[in-house]
């Protein structure tokens, strides 16, 4: 009798655990912080995903990100290129305050003496003060001098690149005559870049054909070590940025040639994370976002990517330079849907900070805004304009479904005519995506509204010291 | 204790059926044909749905159908204009063979006196031989001569306007400059166009604005009228075809505009038809198909849809003009998944009469084959190739990833300056999709291929007589 009340009683808790499925001790040991991961990708671009129109791209697991959680079609990066784009996700401010967008140089290079200054507060260093395990892995670009790597930016653990994986070129051939050869001529150590683990050069040049299966494999081993207290990974990784590399195991895989098979082995990575975190009962308190630091790099053809219907690419303040992919998945936590709200990379440390319990920094202009109410209440975005930086200038505004050009120029390189437009060139996003049929008629009071915001953003404006701009 | 037994009786009962999911009246009824709903728009591009990479328009319920069912990337349409692509899809075979193709007149006009030659054999007329009833739900645009209307081709019941909603034009303004002017100014009765029930005219002008509800509405009554016996409802809708027109319900709904209002009013009506079907527990023997005729209509700048990353639209071979959104459904019978594979519309000819237990007419060419295979067990398609055709020209074949343009020529209207290649320009597909990088090098055993498709294919032509030239 006894033994069959005990069957009976284990039986029942076990129902009661299947139904509620959160393991108790994970929950017990997190509290109610809930834990964030952001995965970072590099010049991928707003149609390089299945579930934003690719035809010929295989992205299962970003897929299931898109119907078990929130799509966002009008989310933005702060610059459409690397440095800057990456000083703000992780500031949470447009760069030109933290001099990490420069009017001289477009990003960091292996000669360049500056980084992200110390007076500036990370996500990482932010979270940190509420007691979070913070890790960098992969591609960094903030400053790879002592002074500046992700350990002295808030980060506990830091494994990956500090630049940009077609840097330290050792080929004698021009920049771009290397690259646009045939894959099979692009070799990985023809690029004498360094792999870090915290501050320690441990692999030089490093093997890009495994980089990304190990960034994504740092990254739950990292949360493994680390899932008894609330975790913040930020997972950049360093392709799809030419020159293109990826594991035997992915070679091939895509229709879309080596730049799908790259896009296929991030997918991967990113559901064995997800799976991962359903395993461990974490996936219920975790956050996790998939975006892009800016646009595909269109000058490299089929070795870049594409911005779907959106207009040209990298370099560039046209859509399909600064807006991309965002995806937000949290079972039971994010509210599932389709987001057509404006939104932008900068909003994620003011929404993480708040929903770790923690203000943000009173003491310096933020650019981002709280979108947890989106997130988890399917609530309309707070966010109501977009700034288009390049590098220190303002290019153009979007205050909801119009953008005004002020400036217009096209990718570096070869496109790079710059044209100023008085009055502003202007288009409805919504209706034309494309930014294909400038609005003609009278928009006064539309144009009246984009001055205000100007005015005031001006008023308040500091630009940081040029980061960029010195070498050694 | 035998009213115990009972309730255990039908409580495990309850459960069974549950389990199995399939109401017994409605399986005894069917036997084990299935029934098919085609629904088919107008102009619709291929980057009109979320699930394609929208950014603005909302299709929860054609999303829905993509995550469930086969969202198909390859899916092409036999040309890019109304007629004969919708000759194409009825009859399994390219629209020269019927004559519903010309090299004088896209596609029939209200003083046409042709159309689809009695000889010809509809899926509807087909699917008949097996017992199934038949109803054609909106545009027609193969003859509105009494000889040609759909009750003439096989349908039990029509419901429609036989041609475009843009002909009949009572206004005096040139054709362009009316339909670009302003969506208030553009009226439903300035367009003459006349609604039948099978084969009498019951309104003139067709109040357009709500006619994409109506289509839907009638389609939900056909199939509870007959939902006993296996049907056939083909449903093409008018819109978003120009001019666009929309009910109050949807008027400014989409952050899209009224091209948008449209398409989600289509959206609606087939998130109201796979309700219905749910409820009426047809679900599980039903397969629900949507896609488009051709693709957007690019001269119409705001008011034409759009092709997504594919290049250029309506009229033209290019990809944007004939490669539309696929969307196949059917729970437990489509096997869900992301298909890469080549389809046609054409291809549902075969493979509906297959799953009928029909074979397909063997008195003439078929140009569709049998996708069952993937439909319903996720192998690859037996599809290997493409022809694009413009009138009775073919201008490029696509061969697995590669194709092959022999004559290239923008959209008709102002864009029509046509040019011959000899050799064929070449592209990949796979990775260019957008067709912007021309190869270049060796490609003799891929061009030798397409040589011997379009001499197998030429050998065994018959071209019918033109249906489209003769006027009153």
């Amino acid at each position: 009798m006894t033994t069959h009340t005990n069957t009976w009683f284990y039986y029942l808790l076990f129902i009661l655990f299947s139904l509620v499925n959160i393991p108790i001790e994970a929950q017990d040991a997190q509290g109610e912080k809930p834990n964030f991961i952001i995965i970072f990708a590099d010049d991928l671009g707003y149609g390089d995903l299945s579930s934003y129109g690719h035809p010929s791209i295989k992205t299962p697991y970003l897929d299931r990100m898109a119907e078990e959680g929130q799509k966002w079609t009008n989310f933005y990066v702060a610059a459409s290129v690397c440095t800057p784009s990456r000083a703000a996700i992780l500031t949470g401010r447009l760069p030109v305050r933290s001099g990490m967008a420069s009017s001289k140089r477009r990003v960091l290079f292996p000669d360049s003496k500056g980084g992200l200054p110390a007076s500036e507060i990370t996500l990482a260093e932010h979270l940190k003060s509420a007691g979070y395990n913070t890790a960098c892995i992969g591609k960094w670009h903030l400053g790879h001098k002592d002074a500046f790597l992700p350990t002295t930016h808030g980060f506990d653990y830091y494994f990956g690149i500090p630049y940009s994986n077609d840097m330290d070129r050792t080929s004698q051939l021009p920049y771009r005559e290397y690259l646009m050869q045939a894959d099979e001529k692009i070799k990985t150590e023809d690029f004498n870049v360094p792999l870090y683990r915290n501050t320690e050069i441990i692999e030089r040049p490093v093997n890009q054909n495994t980089i990304t299966k190990r960034y994504s494999e740092e990254t739950i081993n990292y949360i493994k070590e680390h899932k008894k207290s609330p975790f913040f990974v930020y997972l950049a990784h360093n392709l799809p940025h030419v020159p293109l590399f990826v594991s035997e195991e992915y070679k091939g895989k895509s229709a879309r040639g080596l730049y799908g098979d790259i896009i296929e082995e991030i997918d991967a990575g990113v559901g064995d994370i997800m799976n991962f975190l359903e395993e461990e009962g974490l996936a219920e308190n975790t956050i996790l976002v998939f975006t892009s630091d800016n646009g595909p790099w269109l000058t490299f053809k089929e070795k870049g990517g594409s911005a779907g219907l959106l207009r040209a690419g990298k370099g560039t303040t046209w859509e399909g330079g600064m807006r991309e992919p965002a995806l937000f998945w949290g079972p039971g936590t994010i509210k599932p849907g389709l987001r057509h709200d404006l939104g932008s990379s900068m909003d994620l440390f003011v929404t993480f900070s708040k929903m770790a319990g923690l203000e943000v920094p009173t003491d310096r202009e933020m650019d981002g805004v709280d979108i947890s109410g989106t997130l988890l209440n399917g609530n309309p975005s707070t966010r109501k304009s977009i700034l288009y930086y390049r590098g220190t200038e303002i290019y153009a505004v979007r205050i909801g479904k119009y953008k005004a050009h002020y400036i217009t120029q096209g990718e570096y390189g070869e496109f790079g005519k710059r044209e100023e437009h008085e009055p502003p060139i202007l288009y409805n996003l919504d209706t034309d995506p494309s930014e294909q049929f400038e609005l003609t008629g009278d928009y006064t009071d539309v144009l009246n509204e984009f001055d205000l915001i100007l005015e005031q953003h001006n008023a308040k404006l500091v630009k940081g010291k040029d980061q960029l701009v010195e070498r050694e």
